[in-house]
This record gives structure tokens, sequence and C-alpha cells, in this order.
């Protein structure tokens, strides 16, 4: 298939280098060029703008960093609804305000042209491993195109509903349900130290019995060692996504008191040692200093 | 081996049984008279005190409600450290608290008397499958006998370590990490109940990747659904527990706003419909009443 | 002294009237032309736009309803420094943020216009009788033109500092802490009832003493009555403030965990009957109501 | 009048000081020999017991430390109910739980013996120029012995109704309702502090006009200062409170947010250099932590 990839920070080169493995023709775009070359020797063609990469494509792609990099992308004279064919489709990875899919959805239809939000969940290794959770939301008749495209790329993809926006939705909602996981490891790890056994054993002894799923195994042996150093997930996207959770809930009227603890635990982490680069686990620093236990980072 | 075994509730009873089918000799003793009546059927002795079911026990197991219950079957002239034979060992599986299990200690320490603290994650019918996941702290001597008992009860056994209060201090700490998954899921079905996705489809999403284990599945069943009814885990007991992290912690030295906002919780599920005997995931009533989305349970 | 006055809401019409009773020279502009109607009769001018509002004016007021309308008014052809003339001074009595106030301050800079943000404490009645307490900062040059005006409008004048945006934060700064103030007599009103003890008489006898101060008294009174209409300070704007005391201690890296829990109650509120044009001590319902206490308002 | 004065730490000494001085005729006890000898100087007498102090005595004080002392002091063979002649009257002025204060007055009611609880706001040096807030609960014919006693003492008695137990929750509600003014000021300082406003600068501005009273004067300036030593109530007798107001609200099914938000506090507040003997207002360094402002204390 004719394909348009745009974005190729670390999740969309490797999904993209996915979509060049299958057989698919593959033009991309990124805004510095560097990202591209691995690309280019794979076999892909580099276009100069979103909208070249567009031209032609039976499907664009786009994973790109937030809602502002989504609309640089996708409108104007050089975006890809310039260059897309009617009939073509746009499959959004990146994770947005559910406001801005909704936008996006909008302009579409009035473009004649398919939207599907598809989120993922999974880090830029687990996305090369072709084992991603994808969350995909469209049109029927766009989910008939984008689904067998997803499934080459991830482990499994789970139909959200014909309102794209709502993939956006399930993204911000699994991150907001991971950061009250890293904060609740933080709490009891704070709890664990301070009664003298080892936080490590502690999580090893839930994760190996009722607690064993892989975010408590990940981000509790994170928290015990306080080992906030490479970032999985940089704290400052974390931080964004919290954002997005919070002004989402809010336009819906719903109170989320523990998006807003978290909320005030991004801030305070700052002060606790950690910055823009940690991994987000390190918001856990906020419950082990008030605790007395925290190793500056 | 002889066993003596008191506290005949669900989880007690079936616990009991399978000491019974494992082929030991029981001698069980319960407050009120008709728990016992199915165990001596299976061919357990019914004692007339807690005193006279641990005469002549190699190991005595107590199963019971709280801190008071577990010293009143302990200590005094009906106890059974007064009929516990030198070198016998006491195996407490019942939820106490860390301070109540530190004197615990302390006191058979003084007796003679091995103690073994082994608390379980699981229902009556975990327990009955002999599903259980068990902690159990102790001195390594009391563990080498308790260790292949509790084997024949679950299906793992964790050492926590050999300060017996340190499984109370496990078990509580589970329980607070469970209390927080209810209250997570809470404010997860309250996005989406108001953003027009079914809270049910949401939960389905979500356990079949991410949070691919029990506990969101379970809680997230019954509060998509708002089926609080019957209860797994009491309300009022999930509030004993919440009440026993708020103090250890305190005696440590280590805040928990996660454990007090649930607290806040168990307090206001009251006023928006739900009762001691719902279950303890009623709390999530609170996220959902004040998204506009709570039916009256 | 040659004064524009634009935005004639509650607030700035009795401002502005008794701009005029002191014997100013005043040009009035409003979006709609109801408002400005009484001060026509009172003597001011009536001007088409906020730019003719501001020509020749020695100083122009400002109190519109948030940064966007201040933007509107200030800025393009037809805003208010398209018509000021070099020298003059623009006194900003509107509630905006902190970022918007420092922006304001910039372009002001840019255009040899001097800026003074004035913010104030009271109600519509409270700057009829001049009894406002006005906050004021700007340069000191700038300082020596307003406040003798302002003198004018309030029983007090505070210098906060030379930078203009910091009027804006101690205004946010106070209505963050009125805000904290209504939730905390929402809380203790909501024990009282639980006690037996009425609300009100809890209120007489805590602001009869140690809280002998008005903001207690104030809304002391509509929580213990659950008299939430008409409002002095409407809900909707009281939400506004709290979003940007969050925004602005957010780029600050402050968390605010009062500020958090408050706006969490905004939310809330309306799911307990509350709405946009209630007081917005309505907030105080949420306490209220999980304590099974609210009348439906 | 004959009056017994039990308890004579700072507060107890200084009111039982002007009881002697407004001519009563006193026998005084205390745990520990020293504080009474001033007592003794000025013309009281020295009891040997609680029941000493009250024998003969028309009117008993207490003014102790807790729950404890005062079921010390009342029951057993050496407490006061067992010197009170019948008809006479108990004035506890400790602050003690509601609970505690029911208990107390099921059994002054047994014994035949009247109760007035009498709570008080102030500080020794308050006490001492008999400018105390005094609120006071009991049966109308108590109040009609306790009041002119207590007009001697304090700047203002209020009634709170004629359950006694009630002064108790009047005391406890309005010291949860300080701590509170603690925590807001401690955030107020921290988004000062980081938007380069002098906090002492924001608290005269606010304290000079909206928030004119005693508690935000007070502990505005502490916190500004970071000043929380020495202390003019303990850390650990304001912890002490906020428990008996938990405790109280839990019994009542009122949840507290804001006070389970101070209790978090509290605990933190160790961990950034607070201690027992600093002043209660030295949990606003966990605002101040969390904004990286504290200077360890």
């Amino acid at each position: 298939m004719q394909i348009g990839f745009i974005g190729l920070g670390a999740m969309g080169s490797a999904i993209a280098r996915n979509l060049v493995d299958s057989g698919h023709t593959l033009q991309v775009f990124n805004r510095s060029a560097g990202p591209a070359e691995p690309l280019r020797r794979a076999g892909a063609r580099i276009a100069a703008s979103a909208m070249q990469a567009a031209r032609g494509a039976d499907v664009v792609f786009t994973m790109v960093a937030d809602d502002a990099a989504v609309n640089a992308v996708t409108f104007g004279e050089a975006g890809l609804l310039a260059g897309l064919k009617p009939g073509a489709l746009h499959i959004s990875m990146s994770t947005i305000s559910v406001a801005a899919a909704r936008d996006l959805a909008a302009r579409h239809r009035d473009a004649g042209v398919g939207l599907v939000c598809a989120t993922v969940f999974g880090r830029p290794d687990v996305a090369a491993a072709r084992k991603l959770y994808i969350m995909a939301a469209g049109a029927d008749g766009d989910l008939k195109l984008a689904v067998p495209l997803l499934e080459q790329l991830g482990q499994s993809v789970g139909i959200v509903g014909a309102d794209p926006s709502q993939a956006n939705l399930v993204k911000l909602i699994g991150n907001f349900m991971l950061s009250v996981v890293i904060e609740t490891l933080g709490e009891a790890c704070a709890v664990a130290g301070r009664a003298g056994l080892d936080p490590m054993h502690l999580v090893e002894l839930l994760t190996g019995t009722i607690f064993n799923s892989l975010p408590y195994k990940t981000y509790g042996a994170l928290i015990a060692s306080q080992r906030f150093q490479p970032a999985g997930f940089q704290l400052k996207l974390g931080q964004k996504d919290n954002r997005l959770m919070l002004a989402t809930a809010e336009a819906l009227g719903v109170p989320l008191p523990l998006a807003s603890l978290v909320r005030d635990r991004f801030l305070a982490a700052r002060s606790h040692g950690a910055g823009d680069g940690h991994d987000w686990s390190a918001i856990a620093l906020c419950a082990l200093a008030d605790a007395g236990l925290d190793r500056r980072v």
C-alpha cells in the first residue's frame, strides 16, 4: 500500500520501519532531517513536507508531540490535507486532547477525508517488537481500511467506537491510571521503607501475586530502587498528559481528585530533585521525600 | 499433624476444611457454635474454648475479625497460649494492625511459643480452591514448620521476613493498593460515562490490554455496572483496613494522601447510598455521584 | 481630569459613577449600549469604541471580564492603545491572569504608555460606597498618577510593587484564600449539622470571637442557611479565578493542594445542584452532600 | 467561692491565678509539685490529690492535657468525683474528644454532680490578660453557676448548648479551621515567593484589608518569615487536635478532606525539618518545601 508517515520520533520511527518491513511503500516526513535517514536506507522515500508525504497515499499516519504539532502537519498549505486524495485516510496516533481530536474529525469530514484516531500503549522497544496495544476509533468504513494495517503494528487493536476522539480519551484515561499506579507504589514503598521492609522485596511479593501485571512490575522496580534515569517516558510528557486529562474531565464536568493529586506531584517532584528528562515515575519522589526517604536523584 | 483452628468465619471454615481434607487432625473453636458443625461432620473435634483447641496441638491457627478478637482468643485463662505446649506454633492469619502483631510477637516470645503471621489475599471461594496468595513472616525455625502447611492452603507462600508483624504490613499495603484501584476505576468510569463512552466498554478495552490483571477486571466490572451487592468484601471491613493502614503509617511518620482520600470516600459513600454490607468497591459511588452519574444502590 | 472608562458591568458602572461624581470628565465605552445610559445622564460622554474613549484622556480605566476581553479593548484598531496619547496611563482593574498582565505590561512599554494594574476586593455595593480594598502595582511614576485617583474609589490602596502583574497575583491569591474559607465553612457546618449543633449557631459562636472577620461572617451565614441565591459573586467567576490561580501557580512550579481540592469542588457542585449563576459559596454543597446534609438548591 | 483547681500547666496556672486574684479561695492540685508553688505564695492551698482539691469546693476546674489525663483526675479513689459534695459543679476546660466529654457527662449525671465543659481559645498570655474566648455548654442550672465565674476569666463566654460535649466540638472545629488558615497561608506564601513577591509583603497587604483578623496576622507573619520557634502552640498538640477532629467527624459520618490534608502535612512536616516542639504553623513548611522554598528550621 502507498503510505505517508509523518513524525519520526522514537515511536514514529519504530512504527514506520515496521510498515516498510511489511512491504508497504512509504513516503516519510519529519521536521528535522536526521531521523529520516535510517528509513531512507530501508527503502522509504523522504518527502519535503507533510503535504508531499501525503500525496498519492492511500493512508497517511501522523505520530507527533502534541495538539499544536498535529495541527501544524495537518492544516495549511504544506499540511497533509492539502496533499491527500479524496477518499484517502488519515490515521492519527499522537496523544492529543479530546478537544483537538474532535476538531480534527470535523475538519476531515469537511475535507472529505477519513480519520481514524489510533492511540497506543507501549514504549519504542515495544513498538519495534510490534507489541503495542492499539486503541482505534473512527467510522466503520475507515476502520475497515485501518485495522488490518494497525494489526501489523501491535499485538491487539481495540475498537473504541465511531467517534475518533474517543481513542484519545481512552489513551488519556489509561495514562491517568498509570500515573496513579506510580503514586500508589510511591506511598507503598514509603511505608515499607520506614517500617524496615525493603521496598524492593515488597514490590516482588506483591507483583508476584495479586498485582501481577506489567505496570506494577515496571514502576515498582524503578521506584523501589529510586532509579529514574534514563527515562522510559519523560516526566514532562507525563505532565502534559495529566494536564490534558484534567482539561478533558473539566470540560465534561468530572472532578478527578486522583489526577489533581498527581498534578501537584508533578510540580513538587521538581523541588525534590526531578526534572523534565527524568522518567515520570520520579513523581514517587514526593511520597518518599514526605517520609524522609528520598535520595536526591 | 495435630492442629488447633480458631475462628470459623467464611475464610476460616474454608481453610480449616482444607486442613482436614489434607489429613490433619483438627480441634476447632468458634465463638458461636453453628459454623463448627460442618467441620465436625468432616472429622474435626469441637473444642469448648481456644485453650482447649490449642491443647496438645503442634500448630494452632487463628483467623478472626480484628485486633480485639485475636487478643481475646490468645490471652487469658481460656486463651490459646494457656493451652499450647512449649515449642508449639501459633499461625495468625487475621488482618490485624501492625502494632497488635508486634505485641503478639513479644508476648509469644515471653511465653516460649512460636508465632508466624501468615496473611492472605483471596476470598472464601479462593481459599476453598487452595488458591490463596499467602504472605508469611516469622523466625526461621517457625517458618520451617509453617510453610509446608501453608503451601497446602494457597497457590504461593511469600516469605516476608523474620518479624511476624511485617506479614500484616504487607497485607495492609496490598489492601490499600486495591482500594486505590477501586477509586481509580471510579474516576475513570465517571469520565467515560460523561463522555458518552460505555464504562463497561472502557473497562474491557483496558483490562484486555495494559491493565490485564485480576483487581482491575474484578472491580472494573462491578463499578462499570454499579453492581455493589452481594459483597465480595464488605465495605465496613475495607474501611477497617483503611483505618489500620492510616494508623500504621502515622506511627511510622508516613503521610498517605491516597489512603486519606479513600478514607473520606468510605465516609461519603454512605451519603451516596452505600452501607456496611455493600461491597467495598461501592466507594466508587462517590466519583460517580460527583459527576452526576450515580444510580442509587 | 480627562478619563476614559471601558467596561460598564456592575463593578465598572459603580466605579465610573464615582469618578464622575468626583468631578472628572469621563468618556465611557461598553460593548453593549444599555449600561452606559445612566452614566450619560450623570454627565459622561459615550464613546463608540475603546479607542475613542481613550482619545485625549490622561488616564483610561478598564474593568472587563477576562483576559480575552482586556486584550480586545486594548489592542487593535479600535483598542485603547490606538487612542491614548503618549505619556498617558492605563489602569487595568480586571481580574486577569498573571501571564496576560505581563504581556499587557510589555506591550504598553513598547507603546510608550504607562500601565498600572489595580485589582479590587469588594462587590458592586462596596464599590459604590467607595469602600473597595485596592491593590496597585506599576512603575513609580505611573503610581504617582494612579494612586490619588484610586484613593477616591476605595478605602485603601495597597502598593504591591513595580511589576503591574503582581497586583493580579495578589488578587488571585486573595480569591484563592476566600475559596478555602468557603470550603472550610462547608466542612465545619457538615460536622456541626451531623452532631446536632445548629450550623448557624456554630458560625455565630466562631465569627463573634476568633474568626471575627467579614469573609467568615458573610460566607458562614450563607452556608449555614444553604442560601446560595442571589449570587454576590457568581460560581462561574469563582471557577474562572480558581483556574487562573492554578495556571499561575503551575507556571511558577508551585503545587496548590487546596486550590486543587476547590477545583474539584467547583465541578462536583454542579452535580449537587449548583449552577453558573449561584453564589460561589455553593461549592460548600459538596461537603454537605458528602455528609448527607444538602438540601437541593 | 470555694474552688478546686486541677492542672497547673501554662494555661491552668494563668487561669487559677486570676481566680485567686478575683478573691476566690483555691485548693490547687498538679501532678508535679513545682507549678503549684507560685499559687501557694499568692494564697492558694496545695492539695495532695484531685480528690482533696475537690473536697468542700462549690466548683472544681480541670485544665489538663488530654482524654487520659482528665479521666485520671476525675475518676478513681483519688479523683475529684470522690471528693466533690453533692450538687457541686465540675468545669472541664481541657481540649478533649467529644466521645470522652460524652462519657464524662454520663458519669457525672450518675454521680449527681454537675458538669460544664468550657473550652477556650487563646494562649497563656491571653489567659493571663483575661482575654480568652470561652465556649461553655451544660445544663441551664449548671451554666447559671459557671458563667459568672467564666466571665471573670475571658472577654466573652459563648453558650453552645445543653450538651457539655458540644463545647469540645466547637473547640475542635475552631482549631481545625485555624489549621486550614495555616495551610492556606503556606500555599499563598509559596506562590508569592516563587513569583518574586516578598511573602511578608503579601501577608501585610492581605491582613491589612480583606483578611484583617488575628489568625491570619499571627500565622501569616510566622510563615512568611519561616519563624517556627518558640512555639505558641506546639505542633504535637495541634496534631493531637487534628486527630481528635478526624475521629469525631468519622464517628459522625462526615468526610473532612481539609483535615485529611492537614493530617498528612503534620506527618510530612517532620521530614521537612519540624519537630514536636515547633509551633504548629510549621506545617506550612510542606507547601514551601514542595515549591523549593523551605529553609531548614
